[in-house]
């Protein structure tokens, strides 16, 4: 069994206003040390061990469906997991 | 200046019918190796460095405002950067 952790963020050129609101709302909190907001998401997949390479059906997830790579930048960890 | 990471993620017991679904777009897709999918908030803040303890106020803006603290838990990474 494998544990994947995937992290989508936005590209550096791309804008982020969902970050700026969030940014806007940590000052009007008083948090004004807060210079820059940027929200991406956070997936953990369990997937069962098979014969096939874990970390290319993987990629080809991230390439396929859970990131949009016009826009948007992934990173993935992938831990075996002996389940217990 | 600090580079501060934040995780959240929906509590086990929480349903996650974004992640089912996401699961059953992967499943079409061939993935059945895919057994589970939880969706949750990546966000990577940029806060300047001041007299304050930097980990009570990044724990208060998760507790206030980042995180449903009801139906979400919430982890965070703190990076001191000296600026370049």
């Amino acid at each position: 069994m494998y544990k994947v952790k995937v992290y989508i963020t936005l590209r550096e050129s791309v804008l982020d206003p969902q970050g700026s609101a969030v940014q806007s709302s940590l000052h009007a909190l008083t948090y004004n040390e807060v210079q820059e907001v940027r929200i991406g998401k956070y997936m953990e997949l369990t997937l069962a061990k098979n014969e096939k390479d874990v970390e290319l059906r993987v990629k080809e997830m991230c390439e396929k469906l859970l990131a949009n790579t016009v826009i948007e930048d992934y990173r993935y960890e992938i831990e075996e997991v002996v389940p217990s």
